[in-house]
């Protein structure tokens, strides 16, 4: 319970803090990079420091950012030396808005490994001692999951035994809009018995109208080193894209839950494409985590099939938006704010108890009238 | 005029090499794979050893594989001691396929840098030194092209200037189909003035009607380490389907050029969605080119835009293979070959001289009648 708490605190400020930014006229990439960083220096989230642990016991961070306005896109995978993975993917994202490489060479979009870290420290983007960024509890956990899959390994008879499907994944706080970001962030409570799950993702519109959403993974516990995960792939983790004609939704998305079901339903690129042809969010959204995620051709033979999405939709005719989030991951802790609000909207969604995590969704949505024009 | 023909003839003897193995019924993830084996074996190709050096002097390879039977994924980014990356990207594969990690992990479907290689010897693939893959015309263009980069970054006037477009970039060879596999492969030559472009890549089909892509690469010269291109990406570099019913076709696509370019239009997917629900083949991939690629608002601000894909289509109801290939590069080498036919059909596809490359494409394609009913 406490535990919760702590969780939509942390939502909270993250809102809180990014919407000062927005009222500021910072754009929706500042906005949505800085909810992220705030995520990802919490302890509590499975994102920069306080990740899970690869199996050789090392942080790996995987993180993207899309910008809606110019539709670039940043990302960084396998990172292991920086307290901010989702800045190091914002500067591949600014460095490309402002190209001058000589001999019109193009500029990278995903770059990973030692070589990321190379190029972020190229650009003055401090790195930190890889061991910085192990938490306690991560290496608690990783002790206790290597053991399992030792003994699991040792003994064929426990080879397939299903581990209890209680996992507390979270996603992060509530907000209302209008130059706002949409924050979520999932991670596992210790104590549980499941296997921990990832990332913490933002989305965000700043005053000009323009979207953004980023995302940002320790990826799954006792992951192979050098595996990269929906937050470090184009289409997948995240995605934004501005209203293209005084008609059109701006939409922007950022996913959550298995990284490889993620990637092979491009979930985040996926989601974004049926919002903007549905009308109704909510709608939209039931119909794109039934048709293109728990029926999808490309997950046929996976039995059990993980996803929370945080989207926000907004329309220039009707100068709403609706912020929007299906998961059917056991919980999702998620929070959005407008910038003519004070107060961060919360919340702790929990599947019903009747229904199985890696089944039917939970999809909800908030819509929201902004007081000004968005031109 | 040497090489063209040296380039023919390497894709004539992998057109040739991967028929017999078709014959004797082997899979359409063998057939690519072998196909691409052999084209990154050679030193001609910027794939596997002879790749273009990056930044730091290293041949750093991405590789991808894609099944249309299981629609699994296998990609490898950024290896730097395998001889031949796309057999790291097929185990990946093929172990999603028998997938039966303890404790329900799941199989990776990406591995990058050294995780990868650690990966791969740890499933008794053979890596070698580094310093193996690095030949002597890439070490030329290195040295050549690093001075260049020195001199303009020294020099703000020159910061800009454009290398003449004369860039000799090649796919390879040509065939006929039933059970066919199509090969392509991208490189430069030697002495010409622009920068090396990249990718060889091949689509086939088995004998019931299963379809492959596979796709791999040295990128591009002077790389920064770490930087994935779209052959390390799911739906940029390859992608594959099989047809989902007795009326819908199967479509395998590979692509090569510019990897940001084809990672910001997810080109090899977006082709393939075009190809299947377009009857005709040839028009089909020129709304695709036109539309999704060179009109894309994902690279409106993007000046030059370099792609090239090679295709085929399998029609169940009129038991026909398209064979399709489009290139906006000067050059492609390309080539098709059916399992009844003793020779491998190869092409050295040029742009018409008034055609400045990074524009207009040149499309076309083959249709090839099967002589036996695939079921």
């Amino acid at each position: 319970m406490e535990k919760k708490h702590a969780y939509k605190t942390l939502c909270k400020k993250s809102c809180q803090k990014v919407t000062i930014m927005l009222k500021d006229g910072c754009s929706a990439v500042e906005a949505v990079s800085a909810a992220v960083v705030s995520l990802e220096n919490s302890l509590l989230t499975n994102a920069g420091r306080g990740s899970n642990l690869s199996l050789s016991r090392k942080v790996e961070c995987d993180a993207s950012i899309m910008d809606g306005r110019t539709l670039n896109f940043g990302a960084v995978g396998a990172l292991s030396d920086y307290m901010n993975p989702v800045l190091v993917a914002k500067e591949l994202l600014l460095h490309q808005n402002n190209e001058n490489l000589s001999l019109h060479r193009i500029s990278p979009c995903v770059l990973v490994g030692e070589g990321a870290s190379q190029w972020a420290r190229s650009r003055g983007l401090k790195s930190i001692k890889s061991d910085l960024l192990v938490s306690e509890n991560a290496l608690h956990t990783y002790n206790k999951y290597k053991r399992k899959v030792e003994e699991a390994e040792n003994d064929p008879r426990k080879f397939l035994q299903r581990e209890p499907a209680n996992n507390e994944t979270l996603h992060s706080e509530a907000k209302e809009m209008e130059k706002n970001p949409c924050i979520s962030s999932e991670a596992w409570f210790p104590g549980d018995e499941s296997l921990k799950l990832d990332t913490v993702g933002a989305v965000g519109m700043d005053c000009c109208g323009n979207v953004a959403s980023a995302v940002s993974s320790g990826g799954i516990v006792l992951k192979h080193p050098g595996r990269l995960g929906q937050a470090a792939l184009y289409g997948c983790g995240s995605w934004a894209q501005n209203s293209l004609s005084s008609t059109e939704p701006a939409v922007a998305v950022t996913t959550s839950g298995n990284g490889e079901h993620l990637i092979k339903t491009m979930f985040a690129r996926t989601c974004a494409e049926t919002l903007i042809s549905n009308t109704d969010g909510v709608t939209g959204l039931h119909y794109v985590f039934h048709t293109k995620f728990l029926e999808s051709p490309f997950l046929i033979h996976t039995s059990e099939k993980l996803a929370g999405v945080l989207a926000m939709k907004f329309d220039p005719v009707s100068n709403s938006v609706e912020v929007l989030w299906a998961h059917n991951t056991a919980t999702m802790v998620l929070g959005y704010m407008s910038t003519h609000v004070t107060k961060a909207v919360t919340m702790f969604s929990t599947l019903p108890s009747s229904v199985d995590p890696g089944h039917k969704p939970l999809i909800q949505g908030s819509l929201l009238k902004l007081h000004n024009k968005i031109t």
